[in-house]
C-alpha cells in the first residue's frame, strides 16, 4: 500500500482559506485574502483542485471589467500551478435581496434576479472547466412555518434547479449540478435538510439525471445523522456527485473544523467507503477530496495554512489507515463471522416470486438465528485498533 | 365554520392505550390491556378508528387456532362498534430474532423469516379491510459504520419493500405500503431516517407506486427537523400515505407525548396543513389523523383513557383555530403582503426558455428588494393570537 | 384579575431592536439605529426600561469626548421617556483582541485588558443607576479540548468574577453581578455553559453573595434543557438575579426568536413561574421581564419594531392565561390529586434523625403506590385548555 | 512511561455485562447473568474492581435470607479473586412505585419508602467496604412543567440527599456519596441535568463537604456539553469523587457505548486529562476508572466480554498515546506558544487591588495581540496526531 494516499487529489473552497473570521458575535480577525494567492498557497501545499464561489473571486455587483480582471487573475494562477477548478457555486444568501431566499423567494422578482444569477455562472463553470455545480441554498426556508406556501416552494424550488438543468443541457456544458442539503442556519429551517430531501426532490425534476448531490460532513451531523450513511445511500442511488468534507461537533451551529476534529470515528469510515468502497463492491465515488471547512476565528494567517493542510494531513493518514485495516485477515475474518458478504446476496432466490416464496418453507431455527453473536463490537474494535493501535 | 371539527376520523394504534410503560430503565407500570376491550373504549372516546401491528393481537409465535381467536375478538369489537381497521403493520422489531434487522439483517435466513412475518401480515392486513399497510423497519441499521455492507444493506432494504408491493398487486389488494422512517433508537442509527431519505429510496423501486410514507411528528422532530416542512415535502410528491401524530421535545430519546404536548406552535401548522391545505391549493392529506403517542408511565389505567382523549382534544381545539385563522381578512392580508401567493406564480413565464430569460432583461430595484418589509413577524404572531389570543 | 399584567415591567436590550441583521451567512439587511433613538422608540411602545453593552452605545475605542456624547443622548432619552436603565453589559466578545476569550484568554495581557474594560463599565452602569450587571463570557471557551488548561481557565473565571465583584463592594454600589450562561456559539464549548455551572463556579468565589444568574431562555434550550427547570434551581438557590426571554427550537444556532415564538408550552410554564410563583410559596423572581431577542433578518424597519410589540404582547397574554389557569379551582383540585402540595412536605417529620427513621417501620402499600394514577397527564392537559381552549 | 498503563485501576457496574438487552423495543436477547460470576470473569479479563446496585444483586422485595445469600456469594467472588467492591448504589427507578421519583415523588411516603431503601443500602455499601456511594435520581423529574412544585422537589432531593450524607456521618463510614447527573431519560426532564447543577445543589446542603459526582460521559453528552469540560470544572471545584466512562453520539436515546466508540478524540482528551492532569498542574482524580456501558444488544455472550475488554483496551491505547503526547517536546513548545502554561498566571498580580489596578496603565498593543497566532489549530493537529498517526 505503499504511496496510496500520495495521489489523493485534495480540493479546497477559495471561501475556506479566505474566510476573514467575522461570526455572530464578533468582527473579522484576519484580513482579506487575495483568491488567486490562495490557488497559488493551495498548490504549495500540495493540493490538486479549488472550487468558488462567483463572489468569492469578484464583488457582488461588479461591473464586467472588473469581474473579468479577478477571473483572470485566478485562472492565470491556476494555469500557473496546474491547479484544477473542479467546481463552482453560485453565492445567492449573502446580500440582504436574499433575506427571504434566492429560488424560493415570496419576491418573483427576486427569483428571476436569483436564477439569472445562478445562470450566469453556469457560463463561468464552463469557462473554468469545472464539472461539478454546487447549488446550496442556505436562504432558501423559513423561521415560522406560516411564512410561505410549502407547496409552492418545493414546486418553486425544483423549478429553479431544473431550469438550470434544462440550461446546461441546451448548452451542451460538461456540468453536473450537486446540491447541497442542511438543515438549518442561516434560516430556521432550510428546505431540503438533508441528503434523502434532497434526492427526494431531485427524482421529481425533468432534469434530475444531471443533478446529485454535495453532501457536506457537519450539515448531516448538524440532524444528528450518520455521514457515512448519508453518503452510502446516495451512491446507492447514483446520485453522490461531488463532497464537502469538514468537522461538526453534532446538533449546534455550523461549526466548519477541520476534516476529523469533529467526530473521529466517523471520519474514518467516511475515508474507508471513499477510498475502499463497499466490501461486496458496488457504485463507487470518483471526484475529488474536497474540502469545506473554516479555519479558527483564533488563527491569524499561519492558523489559516496550518489548518489546511490539517486536512489534507489527517485524510491520507486515515486513508492509509483504512487500507491497512481492509488488508488486514482477521479484519475480514470478521466481516466473515459478521455476515458482511452475506447481505450482498439477495434474499429471494433468483426467480423466486412472493408467493411461492410465501408458499414455500424455509426451515429456521429462530432460537439459535436469536443467540448467534454477531461480533459486531468486536469488529469495531477492531478498526478502533487499527485507528490508533 | 361549526362543526367542522366534529368530522374528524382519528384513529389509534392499540399499542398505544396497550403500553404497558415497560421503560429502559423500569418494568411495567401497567397490566397488559385486552386488545377487543380496547378498540370498545376507543369507540366510546369517540374514535373512528383503529390500527395495530400484527403481535399486539396476538402473541409471536401463536399458533393458528390462537392467533385467529385473537384476530376474531378485535374483528368483532370493531364490527360491534363501528371501528374501522384502517391501518396494519407488521413488528419486526421487539423479538431477538430481529436484533440485527429484518429485511437488512446480515443473516439472509433471518430476511427471509422477516419478510414471510410481513408477507403473511398483509393477508391480515387485507382481511381487515386496512387500505394501508404501515412498516417501519426499527431494527434495521447499525451501532458501528462497519456492522454492515452499507450499499448491500440499502439494496436488501429496497428488495424487501419491493417484494412487499409487488404481491401486494399480484394479490389484487387495495392496499398501500407507508413507510415510517426514523434517525434512531432503537440502533444508533436507523436506513431510511427522516421522510427524505425513505422518500428517495422509494423512487429505486419497481413499485414504488403504491409505496407512500407514514411521517410521525416526534421521529422528525428528534433530527431536529420540521415536521411540517417534511409533510409539506412528501405531499408535493405525492407520498403522505398515512400520519403518526404525538409529541416530542427535540432531539433525545423517542418521547411519544400526547399530540400538541410536544412544540405546540409546530402542532398548530400541522393541523392547518391538514385541515386546510396549502394557501395556493395543491395535494391534500386524505387519510386518517392517526395518533401514536405513549401514555405517560406515571399514570394508570385512568390516566391511559385521559390521555387518549386529549389528543382528539387538542387537535380538535387546534382545528378550530386553525379554521378561524384562515379565515381571517387580516391573516389572508398578511398573507399577500408576505407574497404567500406570489410563490403560486412560476418563475420563468409560460414558454419562456432559459436562454430566452437569460437573453431578457428585467428592470430591478436591488435595494428596494432588499428593504422589503415582508412581514413575516407580523404573520407569525397573528398564528400566535388566533392560537392563545 | 383584571388589569393584571398592565403593570409588567418590560425592558429590552439595545442590541437587540438594534441589531443589523448580518449573520454567518450574510451581511446587514437593516441600517445601524441610534440607540437613543430606540429608547424613545421603545419607550411609545409600552416597555419600562432598557439595557446595553457599551458598545451599544458608543463604538470600541471611543474617546471619552466621543463616549460621552453618546452615553449623554441615551441619558436624556432615559430622563425624557422615563425609561428605566435597570441592567448594563459588557462587550468582551466581538474585537478580534477577545478571540481567544477575555476573563480566560492564554493571553494574560488580555486579559488585564478585558477585566479593565469590564471594571470601567461597572462604572457607567452605576453612573446609569443600574441594578444589575450582566456578564456573558462569550468568547471563553474553546474549540478544542487542550487549547486551554482547563483548571486554570476556570480560575482565571472565577478570579476576573470575583475581582470585580469586590470591585463593586469597594465601591459601595447598589449592583449585583448576573453571569448569563451558553453551551456554545461563538465558541465550540463555553465555560459556565449552564444555569447549574454558573451557580457552582460562584459558590466557589469570595464575594459570590452578589454574583447570581441572568439564564436566557433560547441559551440552556441550545443544551436541550428545561429553561423552567433551570429557572426553579436558580430561584431556590437564591440566584435568579435577571432574565433574558427570547425563543428558540432546541439544539441548533442562537436563533434568538421571540419570547414565544420558539416552545410555546415552556413559554407558558416559564410565565406561570415568573409571575405565580411556586404552587407552595417559597422564592419569587422580582427583577424585570427583559427580552434578549433578534428581529428576523427577513424584516426591515416596520418588523423591528413589530417583533418588539410581539415579545411583551405574547407574555402578556400568556400572564393573562396562567393567572386564569392558577385561578381555576379544577386546577388546584388537580394540584392536591397529583400531589403537588404534599411534595411541600418535607420527608421526614420534623426532629426525626435518620436513624431513628431507619429504626422505625412505616406500614406502606408499594402496590398501591405502583398503581396511584397521579393524572399528570389530565393536569397538563388542563394548562394546555387554559392555553389555547 | 513505559509500563505505565499496567496499573490502572478498571472497574465495571455487574450491571454492565449484566445487562439482558432488552430495550424500549426489544425483548432480552441474553440471559441473565449470575453476578457472582460476572466478578470472576471480569477479574479473569483484568479488572481491578466492581460495582452494583442492591438489585444487580438481589431482587427487589427479597426476604433478608434471599438477600444475604446473593451478597454472600458475591462477597466470596470478590474474596476469590481480589477484585475490589469499590462502589454501590441504589436502584430508586426500576419499580413501579418510583415512576413518579423516589426522593422527589409527590406522594411523602414513596419518599420515605426511596429514602429507606437508601439508607439501609449505606450499611451494605459500609459492609462491602466501598469508598463511593452513587445516587443517580433516574426518576426525579418529570415530562410535564406542571407536574411538581419545582421548588419543592429541589428542596426535597437536597433534604433526602443531605440526610443520607448525615447517616454516613453519624455512623462514621468512610464512604463518599457522588451524584450522577443526566439531563433526561426515562423522566422528560431529570433533575440535576449536568454537572453544574449537581454541584450547586451540593453546596447548598449541610453535609456537602462528602457529596461529589459520578459524571458520566454519555450523560454529559446527552445535553451536547463537552465531558472533558465538565470534569475540569468538577476537579477545579473539588468534587470529582467517581467517574462513569461509557461512549455516546451527541443528543440522542441514552446510548451507553464501550468507551471511546462515541467521540474518539474526546475520549483521548478525558483520558489525558484523568492520567496527566492539567498543564499547570493542579487538582487530580485520584479514584478507578469505572466503566458503566452496555454490551450491544446484537451480541450474545461472547460479545459481552469482548465489549468489557474493549472499554479497557481502549483506554489503556488512549492512555499510552496521552503520555507520549505529553512527553513530546513539539508539543509542549506548542502549548508554550498557545499561552497554555500563561494561563496559570493569576490575571492581577498578588496584592493588586482591582482599585489600584483600574487606575494604572497597561501598556498594550490592542493590533497585536488581535493579530496573534495562537496556534491552536496546529497544536490539536498535533494531538490529532499522536492519536493516528
Amino acid at each position: 500500500m505503499a504511496g496510496s494516499t500520495q495521489d489523493i487529489k485534495y480540493s479546497f473552497g477559495l471561501w475556506t482559506v479566505g474566510w476573514n473570521a467575522g461570526d455572530p458575535f464578533g468582527t473579522p480577525t484576519r484580513p482579506e485574502l487575495d483568491p488567486a494567492e490562495s490557488v497559488r498557497k493551495l498548490a504549495d501545499l500540495g493540493a490538486w483542485g479549488f472550487t468558488f464561489h462567483d463572489n468569492d473571486v469578484f464583488p457582488f455587483g461588479s461591473g464586467e471589467t472588473e469581474r473579468r480582471a479577478h477571473i483572470d487573475a485566478v485562472k492565470k494562477a491556476a494555469a500557473d500551478t496546474g491547479m484544477v477548478c473542479e467546481m463552482v457555486t453560485t453565492n445567492t444568501f449573502t446580500h440582504p435581496v436574499f433575506k427571504d431566499g434566492a429560488f424560493t423567494s415570496n419576491n418573483r422578482e427576486v427569483r428571476r434576479y436569483g436564477l439569472r444569477k445562478v445562470l450566469t455562472n453556469v457560463e463561468l463553470a464552463a469557462e473554468m472547466g469545472a464539472s461539478t455545480f454546487v447549488m446550496w441554498g442556505g436562504r432558501e426556508g423559513t423561521e415560522y412555518d406560516n411564512s410561505k406556501d410549502l407547496n409552492a416552494a418545493h414546486a418553486r424550488y425544483a423549478e429553479g434547479i431544473d431550469t438550470v438543468a434544462a440550461y446546461i443541457k441546451a448548452k451542451g456544458y460538461d456540468l453536473r449540478i450537486a446540491l447541497e442539503p442542511k438543515p438549518n442556519e442561516p434560516r430556521g429551517d432550510i428546505f431540503l435538510p438533508t441528503i434523502g430531501h434532497a434526492i427526494a426532490l431531485i427524482d421529481s425534476l425533468d432534469n434530475g439525471d444531471i443533478v446529485g448531490l454535495n453532501p457536506e460532513t457537519g450539515h448531516e451531523q448538524m440532524a444528528g445523522l450518520n455521514y457515512t450513511h448519508g453518503l452510502a445511500l446516495a451512491l446507492h442511488l447514483g446520485k453522490l456527485f461531488h463532497i464537502d468534507l469538514n468537522g461538526q461537533h453534532g446538533p449546534r451551529y455550523d461549526q466548519d473544523l477541520v476534516f476529523g476534529h469533529g467526530d473521529l470515528l466517523s471520519a474514518f469510515f467516511t475515508v474507508d467507503l471513499l477510498e475502499n468502497g463497499f466490501p461486496n463492491g458496488g457504485p463507487r465515488y470518483e471526484g475529488p477530496r474536497h474540502f469545506d471547512y473554516k479555519p479558527s476565528r483564533t488563527e491569524f494567517l499561519d492558523g489559516v495554512w496550518e489548518s489546511a493542510k490539517a486536512n489534507m494531513e489527517t485524510y491520507s493518514m486515515l486513508a492509509a489507515k483504512a487500507a491497512a485495516y481492509r488488508a488486514d485477515a482477521e479484519v475480514q475474518a470478521a466481516f466473515e463471522h459478521a455476515g458482511i458478504f452475506e447481505l450482498g446476496e439477495s434474499t429471494l432466490a433468483e426467480g423466486e416470486t412472493p408467493e411461492a416464496f410465501l408458499a414455500s418453507q424455509d426451515t429456521f431455527d429462530v432460537t439459535a438465528a436469536a443467540e448467534r453473536d454477531y461480533g459486531l463490537v468486536k469488529l469495531h474494535q477492531l478498526a478502533l485498533k487499527h485507528l490508533i493501535g
